[in-house]
């Protein structure tokens, strides 16, 4: 038997997709142009009423021009809808988190309710999980994508990315190809056109779906951490004695949710491993400052007595 | 205040590793003659009696001057003991892991009941973690080496390798250089040479220590969920009610303990996945075969009714 072709590999996947999250209604899918994007228009709209999110990042000289042609593409390929969304990238984070900010927002706003498909590919996810290698923040680092995280579903995550570009040929479909993917200051791009195939090479292959098979199990291994530290009853003042009981990992995820309930965000691993030394390192060492949302008041994690408390205290001018 | 020496840094290493797992009597180490573990040899001799033991892998000419070497240096470094181990290396597994066996063979039966300090650093560590990515089995392959696995002590994982470079420099040491560490046949050298520094670059330092992190925290995940699976309790057959009430990183690591209690051996985790598919997926497919210490007898995981059974057959003819 013939392997399927392209095309038929995607419109299994996404079917396979469709029925495991029991998704039954129309769906949007959002269109960059570019041919992972444009290969799940042309399935999704074969397979349910889909109106296509084409975000116009306005980054690049003539980006309305692509985004009219996407705009065409998918009313070509039988979607019943296609809304070009134009947005303001900020700042915040670097470029790329800025334009990810800022398409997801009006993605968001513009869905009407519906589930969102992306095109993120296997190889996606692989450049994924060697990005939270850099961060060396555990396995919530390295657990790349959801496949489903609603509205947002991820149907290509076990796809490589050169079976939705065999598909847009198969289609006789002419993607547009975004230089941004070809330019090397983004950290992105470096690990898929060097490391990749350097890791390829000495590994002996297969290294793309080994990471998107780790990424899979270390999101399991999260998810059942989570659960386990999430029926760890948390107050404010917490009880050194609860926590000791606890297996490190379970310990430090509980810890982390008391820091977040109690206003904490952006928390590194450093931080909690700090507080954590408050548990199972007592030697009478100070309050450990966490970040906080509040930007006036600081926020502190200390020990008193056998319990763990939180406090704030108003920024000093 | 100045930033303490090689031998400074190392020798905190030590003391702090002792302290933590309460090593309080003598000790092996485990000298190669190369820069990592001359330098544990020298901290290791000045703070408690301690013995090298050499291995010779005799895999190259001229290995038994170069263990002859070793054993001079370990004597005039203070150690009340120094033991040449001469082995035959195998083939098992490849080269890199037929000597390791063998080495780690001989020092075990060599150390007389004592701790035996090897000369891992942090660099050593990175490479393991990049390593088992290739592999794509989750936590356990990216779980790098243990800092104690009784009887085997890591005091330097969280030291680079130039720190034990440059206390071999500063107690005027020459470390024997092997010309494996630089023979690119071997993975791990092309993972140092290149892979690293390419990582390094693209993803803006800090990359060896992110991985040797990235190491602890998934060890303390997998150490917490292998705790958690083995609370249930496993019977030869296996109500998969019970499994279906578990988290999935739960049931599956249930899964492997049970397959591995029945006699499997060298599971992948492919195979564990097809087993826990009799569990989540049972549609009326067959038996799973499993690897089995028993080369005339296979091994078997089914699924009969409302449990799941391990049954061997013969082999045929």
């Amino acid at each position: 038997m013939d392997r399927p072709g392209a095309v038929a590999q995607l419109r299994a996947a996404l079917r396979r997709f469709a029925a495991e999250y029991g998704l039954d209604g129309p769906w949007c899918v959002a269109l960059s142009g570019g041919p992972d994007s444009l290969a799940v228009t042309a399935v999704a709209a074969e397979l349910r009423p889909t109106t296509a999110l084409i975000v116009d990042h306005r980054l690049q000289p003539g980006s309305d021009a692509v985004a009219a042609t996407a705009r065409d593409q998918a009313l070509a390929l039988g979607c019943v809808d296609a809304h070009i969304l134009s947005v303001d990238v900020g700042s915040g984070g670097g470029p790329e988190a800025a334009a990810r900010t800022a398409r997801y927002a009006a993605l968001e706003q513009a869905r009407d309710g519906s589930p969102v498909l992306l095109g993120h590919t296997l190889d996606d996810q692989a450049e994924t999980v060697l990005l939270g290698l850099g961060r060396g923040s555990g396995a919530r680092s390295l657990a790349g994508m959801r496949p489903y995280d609603p509205p947002w579903c991820r149907p290509l995550l076990g796809v490589r990315r050169s079976v939705t570009h065999a598909a847009c040929a198969e289609l006789a479909l002419t993607p547009w190809r975004d230089p941004h993917n070809e330019d090397p200051r983004f950290t992105r791009v470096r690990l898929r056109a060097e490391v990749l195939p350097l890791l390829e090479d000495v590994l002996a292959g297969g290294v793309a779906e080994a990471l998107a098979r780790t990424a899979a199990a270390l999101r399991e291994d999260t998810d059942a951490l989570d659960g386990i530290a999430a029926e760890i009853v948390i107050t404010p003042e917490l009880a050194v004695a609860t926590l000791t009981a606890l297996p490190a990992a379970v310990r430090r995820r509980v810890l982390r949710r008391w820091l977040l309930d109690g206003g904490a965000v952006g928390l590194t691993d450093a931080q909690i491993r700090s507080v954590d030394a408050l548990v199972t390192a007592w030697r009478g060492q100070g309050a450990v400052a966490v970040p906080s949302a509040m930007a006036r008041r600081r926020l502190f994690a200390g020990r008193r007595g056998a319990v763990l408390t939180l406090y704030r205290e108003p920024v000093a001018d």
